[in-house]
């Protein structure tokens, strides 16, 4: 009869952590609203089909299923927002130009992504559709520097990689189907020997230019140069490179420093080109990720350039939590001047607890209301 | 492939109403915060045993349910979150003395309330555990009245009703099973020439007491006095009056007047005395709940008072929407001051939309940022 037992990797946000979710939260969001952002509140469940941008067996399997008892068809608890807000752009809004929304919910995975992870992260993202322009990716980058600094998190280190780079020289070589899979899989684990392998029988300088990927990492203007002369100069290669240049001075302008990793094809399954991630002091994974996913909407009938970012707020609450506010002690009682005297203490901004009993152990109590000849008076609590 | 479609009773909530949404949590968090009320965030799934504070066959059935892939046993996905913050209290925060908590977020249920209802509010709530006293439900609908004031209800009317009532006169006359949910339901639907049938054979001032409860409406002191005389004085029954009868006394000293309905016993399965629900015009439906649900913890090993009121801000999503922000547009670029210049104006409050392509419809850009004589300058939009 143990009830009270949660499910592994599921548990409560209690209150000192959730001060500081929300805190993060409402922060974030703001900072979205001045850089033009809406906010939007897609359902937690829908049918299962539409919370995937494409065939996406990874996010699949990531989605616990239920079914609509009003229809009997399968519904989905989603395990992303992005593809959510992704149909919102391209079928509910259906503008035109540029729309920029930001999003702030719970999302529930099936497992965990690892040992310490939890499968309720609690998502907030940011995400521009309708431009493909490069302004668009430096305009989200810099979005999601200020929402880490914002929640206290210093030095923090920018990987950049593209996609593009992969499909571009695996087309030019005419992989498909299991041999592109093996070659992005064994890429993505940066197995250089099942690389090596599984690229052998390629014409000499598409198999050279996918087994350099892997080591094409590191400080940006080093790494663009040797990218330039150890890639072939395939359709797609010279504009992933293009625009990582270009990316790199645009933020660099901004004074964010970046490093490449471009074998980096660990993001989502939808991402198609420029690709990053942020990584912080004293957190093993990355503490935000994001990047282009062009071609959105196809599914909902509308096909857009976009590019945004996500973290996990719960993920950054190993932060130092933020104090709760000092709190003044009331007796509890109808005289009409002890209600007026208490109102007033809360139209001020004070917190007033009023003594229904012990107090709880975390409302800060270091003053009382006290009656002293005739009048209600905020004393300290001695 | 018209993936789009959302499930019935289920929608997206688009940026003026999720402006508007996020602007009540806000003021009603903060509300609760200054009443010393500590905000927890329970989790979206649990083992579905833990989602009900007893045998609740309502709630079981609009709870939808889903499998644990990690060890094959039943969670559910909560269609309400009062169970889980009384989980919270008796066994994670297990404190001693009265302890206040709140919370919000996103419920599912698998079938709509009402024809025009969400299958997922957005609840809304605060809760005060280990006080039995009526101290307690005064500061909660003290609360709930300020909660609403605060979204811009006017006029609110407020419904008192006693669960309590019923159950003393069921257990004077020994009403069990069958019958007694027979007559809690004749009683629940106000359907008079049934309860007269089911209560007939019982002692005849039990009876009549029980036929007399759905008359027992209207203004307080009138109320009072006629349940006096009406209702056999068996144990319980005076207990439950002169709680209404303080509890009336006290909101009458803030402001609050009281309407009671003694037949009241609508609320939730697991209200055990006091319920109340406000209503407001333009609204069918109540448009916040709450009442007494003593002894809840018994199923997660603690007996403890308790009292609440939640609301779904969904459904106050019918008043008027806040309009956003107004907007300066500043054109896009890599230039040092330009960048300077956006940021000192994000940074004292101003909404700044940098230049991306065709302006969404919803940011109110009314003033542009422009390069004059080498200085850039906020100018309005002409």
């Amino acid at each position: 009869m143990r009830n009270w037992i949660l499910p592994e990797y599921i548990s409560d946000v209690l209150p000192r952590e959730a001060r500081q979710i929300e805190s993060m939260r409402r922060g974030m969001l703001d900072l979205f609203a001045c850089y033009g952002y809406e906010l939007v509140l897609p359902p937690l469940v829908e049918y299962v089909e539409s919370l995937f941008l494409h065939d996406d067996p990874a996010l699949d399997l990531k989605t616990f299923k239920l079914v609509d008892e009003l229809t009997g068809r399968q519904m989905g608890l989603r395990a992303d927002i992005t593809p959510q807000v992704a149909r919102i752009d391209a079928h509910i809004l259906n503008r035109q130009g540029t729309t920029r929304l930001c999003y702030s919910g719970s999302v529930v995975n099936t497992r965990p992504d690892g040992i310490l992870s939890t499968r309720e992260p609690r998502q907030i993202g940011a995400e521009i559709y309708g431009c493909a322009d490069i302004a668009a990716d430096v305009e989200i980058i810099e979005l999601m520097f200020e929402s880490l600094a914002l929640a206290g998190l210093k030095q923090v280190r920018l990987d950049i990689g593209h996609i593009g780079l992969f499909h571009a020289l695996a087309d030019a070589a005419g992989l498909k189907d299991d041999a592109r899979d093996q070659t992005f899989s064994a890429l993505q684990q940066k197995d250089i020997p099942t690389l090596r392998a599984v690229t052998a029988h390629l014409a000499p300088e598409l198999a050279a230019g996918l087994q350099a990927l892997p080591g094409l990492y590191g400080n940006s203007n080093d790494v663009l140069a040797r990218a330039g002369s150890l890639l072939p100069a395939v359709p797609g290669v010279t504009e992933a490179l293009t625009a990582l240049q270009q990316l790199a001075g645009a933020l660099a302008v901004r004074g964010i420093g970046v490093r490449f990793d471009l074998a980096e094809v660990r993001s989502s399954d939808y991402h198609t080109g420029l690709v990053f991630a942020a990584y912080a002091q004293g957190f093993a994974n990355a503490v935000a990720r994001g990047g282009r996913y062009d071609r959105v909407g196809e599914k909902f009938g509308r096909s857009r350039p976009a590019t945004g970012f996500s973290l996990d707020l719960r993920e950054l609450s190993r932060l130092p939590f933020p104090t709760a506010q000092s709190a003044i002690l009331a007796p509890a009682g109808d005289d009409r001047a002890l209600i007026d005297a208490v109102r007033a203490l809360r139209k001020s901004g004070e917190t007033v607890v009023i003594d229904l009993g012990v107090q709880p152990a975390e409302a800060h109590v270091d003053r009382v209301l006290r009656l002293e000849q005739g009048n209600w008076v905020v004393r300290p609590l001695v």
